[in-house]
């Protein structure tokens, strides 16, 4: 075990990511006390029964007490709020960073409120499932991973020390860690991650209310592609609708380009031009290899999950 | 091992499907000889190899010689033309089957061509991965998976035994069977795969056409939920061209209704009604446990793929 990086880590929000930081950082050694804020009784009771702070508590103020890092890893539209409880109670020279999926709105949030004695660095680790809650998390989930930081417009020594050590507890954890202007991070992520989202509500929200064929149908005929969406369609509600609200603008362009290739495509559909068809199917073959050679999927077939079963 | 149910197969296209099939029938003794016939020379190379057929040949009328059932697993396009290939060579009273994901369309070539003394039973087994070819396949891949059959519109006692022995041979096989009519099939396989295929080979060419964010950023941070859909992208063109041209109505209809739920959607973003986001994405989840209880899906996190990784 090396040395902790920060002698004290308050961890604001303990739902899969925030539970999972904990759980990686105790697991490397990167933190020595950790405590835990959440704003739901039932939360902060299997927080306790699972050991994952020193201290837990519901007062964000409290838990921010002498912390060397404060991760905010609460809903994006509720950062603002977060980082206002915690103000008061920081100690001046701690690093803040937080873990939301969007970064322009969040980092403007975060510098308003907290004072500027704090070094903000905003972050966003790419990593996740479709579960929540302090159950959901595991040590693992941000292995070989990458974690975006924002960081501020700035260039003096401390802050530029903070962002530098803020990565390498990232890098202790196993992710690998990138740096990128906020509102490039909210381009990139609409395309990788909020669009695919947005996506899969919407097909699954499609097929539950068709009249023609039953949910029971859709469920058992789902083997034959639509399982897949579902599982990000069953992602936290609450988190997925501060991300749209928060990066509405990025989302609706990267939408807009989506919608009108689909129109395209289904044009060659109703038009019968089979070697349109034949051209996209054949180029986004190679997007799947390049996935799989960055590291960040397995090559098993269906995932792996079907040579599983017996 | 039971007795053969079928002393006799013939399968045209060896590919994933094929070969999946004369792999999970040889393993539980559903077949005796195997005749295989496939028009590409690496193919029939390979199946030989592999020792998929008893007998490896690119005649199709050789191969389904003597066959008491016959299973054509060509691209849907291409069904009309092997089983006039078959024609000639077929033993009265074999039974004729195919495993395309296009059932009215196929049913129709295939009664055209065929005999009327062959009994067709078209049949769509809801099972496959993102890979292709002889090598591809695995016994297992139709165990817990469901095969639709599309019966004739036909009551005599020959008839309706030729179904049973074909439901009993799939059954067999570790699957279940369910009987459908054929327009209805192709209505809820637009929804649960036609759909779902669409929209991914969609998603995959729109991003990899941006020019605000590069593909290697689409590779790298596309554990977000991009890289779901890149696994059905990268799919079989051939296959998926076909299955557009020959199902175009029932999938246009779907993505129709799509469309609407998407610009719904769309609105509710850019006017910030963050109820009318949450309502969906509290409904979502509910379908994916849906798909879980049947059986057609892994309930581990991320597919349980995540886990696997050291």
């Amino acid at each position: 075990m090396a040395e902790a990086i920060y002698p004290k880590l308050a961890v604001i929000g303990c739902g899969l990511i925030g539970s999972s930081l904990i759980r990686a950082a105790r697991a490397v050694g990167a933190v020595g006390e950790i405590a835990v804020a959440d704003a739901s009784e039932a939360v902060r009771r299997r927080a306790g029964e699972l050991g994952l702070g020193d201290r837990v508590t519901a007062d964000v103020a409290e838990a921010v007490q002498g912390a060397d890092l404060v991760v905010f890893a609460v809903p994006v539209m509720a950062m603002g709020e977060a980082a206002r409880a915690a103000a008061a109670g920081l100690k001046p020279g701690a690093t803040v960073t937080d873990v939301g999926s969007v970064k322009a709105q969040v980092a403007e949030a975060l510098s308003e409120a907290l004072p500027e004695t704090a070094f903000v660095v905003p972050g966003h680790p790419i990593a996740g499932t479709e579960q929540s809650g302090p159950d959901a998390g595991f040590a693992e989930l941000f292995h070989n991973r990458w974690v975006i930081l924002t960081p501020q417009r700035r260039d003096d020594d401390p802050y530029l020390e903070a962002v530098q050590r803020l990565a390498d507890f990232w890098t202790a954890l196993g992710a690998h860690v990138e740096r990128m202007d906020e509102t490039h991070h909210d381009l990139v992520l609409a395309v990788t991650s909020h669009l695919p989202h947005l996506i899969a509500y919407n097909i699954v929200g499609t097929a539950a209310d068709l009249e023609e064929v039953t949910q029971a149908e859709v469920m058992k005929y789902s083997a034959g592609g639509f399982r897949d969406f579902t599982r990000i369609a069953a992602s936290d509600p609450t988190m997925w609708r501060d991300i749209f609200l928060a990066n509405r603008e990025a989302v609706l362009e990267i939408l807009g380009r989506f919608t009108e290739d689909l129109q395209a495509l289904s044009r060659a559909i109703r038009w019968g031009e089979g070697d349109k068809l034949f051209e996209l199917f054949s180029r986004t073959r190679e997007i799947r290899r390049g996935v799989i050679a960055a590291g960040q999927e397995s090559p098993a077939p269906n995932f792996g999950r079907d040579r599983q079963r017996s």
